[in-house]
């Protein structure tokens, strides 16, 4: 094996630790346009997909791991920086009493919305004004395992890369592309879209499952609290409705578009 | 309006508060057999079900609503303590920062596994050694909202009562049965299932849209880290998958339950 050394930190007041604590900010992920991923599974991945972390920070027991190595050295091939840490550090930085053995820094990457090519997949889901972080990654992840093109985020939207939202995901944050659009840039892509645009809507009359669903079908989600406001229900070609035959009101928001997502897949 | 003149309280050290700080540990919740649910949606809910309250607390800004009457009097018909208490106390009961201004203390409710009728209803959920309280919750919620007939935790199972867990559900701990099982029990009670049994496993080669479905279902899952183990689904009509289209190898056990739920409704 060749050898290994990496630099050894200790201190809560190194620099790069002060910054990726910070990195639960919202303020500071936007800044600096990284985010923190947590867990040898989720970096290896990453670094499978040609995404190198900026940091890689390991703890005493990720040492000897082989793989820790293989992200090791993509990490310093692509510049970055590898510390290994005390355990200490590992538990501020991830703010968990039993952290990950490894957490990562990667730039965030957001799809462009103007390249989005709706034929590139059978099924695109779009979330508008989404709030809840463990919603938002658990989708993500449903996006994934269901083959889905994209994740749009429409309007005011949670940070996807968010540590809870990133934890979500599984991993599936590196192999799902995220694209940002205004709810104009949202009717201007669904003029172009050759399928179909569903929204989901509690009032609608049509069950989700007699839509018209035609590939590639682009799913639209109205939010956890309000649902889908008139202005976007209007431009779907359908809303369908999932049907309610308990005493619940609605389902939590990822359940409902894992189910919609099965249903046109 | 009656006068309304409940025991007020500002100090954490009465007995009544620290018993319902006591129930975010499992212990406590097994010594007392009670659980916390906050809001006051859901304990308007509780009691239109016909689950009064052991014990009301509510703050401040609740006092004057119409609907925290008629919680406080249903809890007061019944036997159970009404108590005014202070902000402060809300956030220590709740552990939480912006604690909803009810908060309630209700006996738990098992429903019993020998008397599950099922022909109740068209699909019921049996969920095996489920970890995870928000997944619970949320199948909870969604079961409800499917219209199931309840919800079997089969073996060592996370508990349902959680505070973590009865948030998930929205309300819906009260209006969906919950049973308990043991691998034995559950495969005595498949003996008598007059439906199909449908297993979702990971490994197995049929698409869940391709099952069998015949009413009353009986849908298993395995749980978040290991799937269904060997002897369970052994004992199923037939085994499925959710067909895995990405990268991601799982789905949230959540949403692979709700999908499955409404293929089978």
């Amino acid at each position: 094996m060749t050898p290994f050394e990496p630099r050894q930190i200790t201190s809560l007041s190194n620099p790069t630790v002060k910054s990726a604590r910070a990195l639960h900010l919202r303020k500071a992920r936007e800044e600096t346009g990284q985010f923190l991923a947590e867990g040898l599974k989720i970096a290896i991945d990453a670094v499978e997909l040609g995404f190198a972390p900026r940091v890689l920070m390991f703890g005493p027991d990720a040492r000897d791991h082989e793989v820790l190595r293989r992200i090791a050295a993509a990490t310093t091939e692509a510049g970055g920086e590898v510390l290994e840490v005390t355990r200490d550090i590992l538990e501020k930085v991830s703010r968990r009493d039993n952290p990950q053995t490894v957490i990562a820094i990667f730039d965030q990457i957001f799809a462009d919305l103007d390249r989005l090519d709706p034929e590139g997949a059978t099924c695109w889901v779009a979330l508008q004004a989404v709030r809840d972080p463990g919603n938002l990654g658990t989708i993500v992840r449903t996006a994934d395992a269901a083959g889905c093109g994209g994740v749009i985020l429409v309007g005011e939207c949670c940070d996807p890369f968010s540590v809870e939202a990133v934890r979500a995901t599984m991993g599936s944050i590196f192999a799902v592309p995220i694209y940002r659009a205004s709810v104009e840039g949202f009717i201007a892509l669904r003029g172009r879209w050759p399928g179909s645009v569903i929204g989901t809507l509690l009032s609608a009359t049509t069950d989700f499952r007699k839509a018209p669903y035609r590939k590639p079908n682009l799913i639209l989600m109205g939010n956890e609290q309000q649902g889908l406001p008139p202005d976007l229900a209007a431009v779907c070609d359908v809303n369908v409705k999932i049907p309610m035959r308990g005493r619940a009101d609605s389902l939590n928001l990822a359940i409902a578009t894992g189910v919609m997502i099965y249903a046109a897949t």
